[in-house]
């Protein structure tokens, strides 16, 4: 569980720290970026929040810390931000680095059960327990009560569905592009059947946001941005009228879905509005 | 010095275009980027201005595109911005792409005398005259009486020198990290030995910011970031005390050089002190 730490960068009058640690539940060396806030810098002894921020296939953790401009957001406010990795990297497993959107690089935030891949892909219990609890215990001035939850694409998917399944662990979540209800597209189709099964209904259920959402009581305050310009959003991939609808169905209010005109799927559009997205959490994250 | 449009890309309510133009002055196709604010957009009678930022070494107009948080800043203010590349290329001139500090990806904004980089490296008549001439003749909504300056290490040295070797053609100069004295440094010797001969001294001081201080007669108002974390700094690759120094003793004031505790030479520092480069030439190019 030790930590170590291989660079530390001056941003917006924070650190962001590039981590390394030995995961038990993905079986492998996993590296990570942490930024901390100028608020945790000059008083430690006042704990601030974390921002979990979910990253897309083929990412790392430096793809959003470099291009997406949450620390601006973060700065201001006095939240840390934690990027996670999408996936193990060199378990050495047969076929992982095949393609773009399966194996590495392509996690999709879930625990696969169908082998090999069930001897490292954990990425659920990796960003849900072991990456936070890692976190909290090395780094006292972050507050393990305060916590939420954003992503792009695969990264909303898995910012959406840690959510959902997990009532009470996150104050907010909000999502860039989700990829919303990947049981009814191809990227979703093709990983579930992967690390669970191509018979697997159920499991596959258990990580769909639009499955998730149905069963959900009482309100949200979701948060969710689509650029209209997004290819992946006109090929189908994303589904998030799928999700939207999902909810309405089922009576729960509370889903803000904005249709960005003409944004494309690109950290261009997470950098436009994360701001937003850190506002968002900060609303919760500072509630009394 | 028709344009083509190979991408537009939504981003702070205005659009990055990503365009292409035949230069005489490098001889080649050359790329380059040009954000459009939403004012520019919203109402295109509306002349705006111009923000040149000028790339460092090995970049193209891309790098600080996605990472330096200009269009941030300048979308609040109602700015554009133009990036160059850095370089021409595909000219295949012998030995042009066999260092990352010289030749392909490092013009060094001067136009070269020496056989054979003198047969297309003109970054400096590229960038002082052709691509501003391309741009304005294509773009009716930006302002061609309203132009500042800025860059990053090679590119602050090339904003530095352009302003000064034209007085009263930008509005403003600013620059991060920008290697002030060249003559005086690996960088410097090793590119201008190449392009303009090892016995053109007159020639070298002419591109170096440090010598142009020397002779400028009334007050500046320039602002430069270094970030004493940054290797090259330490290294002795900018110089910027020498550039202080040349104008203390000269008696020219206002040469603010802020040095940012920890920051280093990359896009964080960038991205973290954007909004005060755009504050500080929007200053010059809104004022009455």
């Amino acid at each position: 569980m030790s930590l170590a730490r291989t660079a530390t960068i001056a941003s917006f009058g924070g650190r962001l720290l590039k981590l390394t640690h030995n995961a038990t539940t993905t079986n492998c060396e996993m590296a990570f970026n942490l930024y901390l806030p100028p608020q945790a810098i000059q008083d430690p002894s006042q704990k601030v929040p974390v921002l979990i921020y979910l990253s897309g296939l083929t990412c790392t953790a430096d793809n959003c810390s470099e291009k997406g401009f949450f620390q601006y957001g973060a700065s201001k406010r006095g939240i840390a931000v934690l990027y996670p990795d999408t996936s193990p990297r060199g378990l050495n497993i047969e076929g992982e680095n095949d393609s773009w959107d399966f194996g590495t690089g392509a996690g999709f935030y879930v625990d696969a059960i169908k082998p090999p891949y069930d001897k490292g892909y954990n990425m659920y219990s990796y960003v849900a327990e072991e990456l936070p609890k890692t976190v909290f215990a090395a780094f006292k001035e972050l507050d393990s009560g305060r916590v939420s939850i954003t992503g792009h694409s695969m990264g909303g998917h898995g910012a959406l569905t840690l959510f959902l399944k997990n009532p009470g662990k996150y104050q907010s979540v909000s999502a860039f592009a989700p990829i919303a209800n990947p049981i009814n597209c191809p990227w979703g189709q093709k990983v579930f059947s992967g690390y669970f099964g191509e018979d697997q209904l159920e499991k596959w259920k258990e990580h769909d946001a639009t499955e998730l959402v149905r069963r959900w009581k009482g309100p949200l305050d979701i948060l969710i941005d689509v650029g209209t310009g997004d290819n992946f959003y006109q090929q189908g991939q994303l589904l998030p009228e799928n999700f939207e609808k999902a909810a309405k169905d089922a009576g729960v209010a509370g889903v803000n879905i904005r249709y960005q005109p003409d944004y494309d799927h690109s950290y261009y559009t997470m950098a436009t509005f994360s701001e937003d997205h850190i506002n968002h959490a900060a609303k919760y994250l500072f509630a009394q």
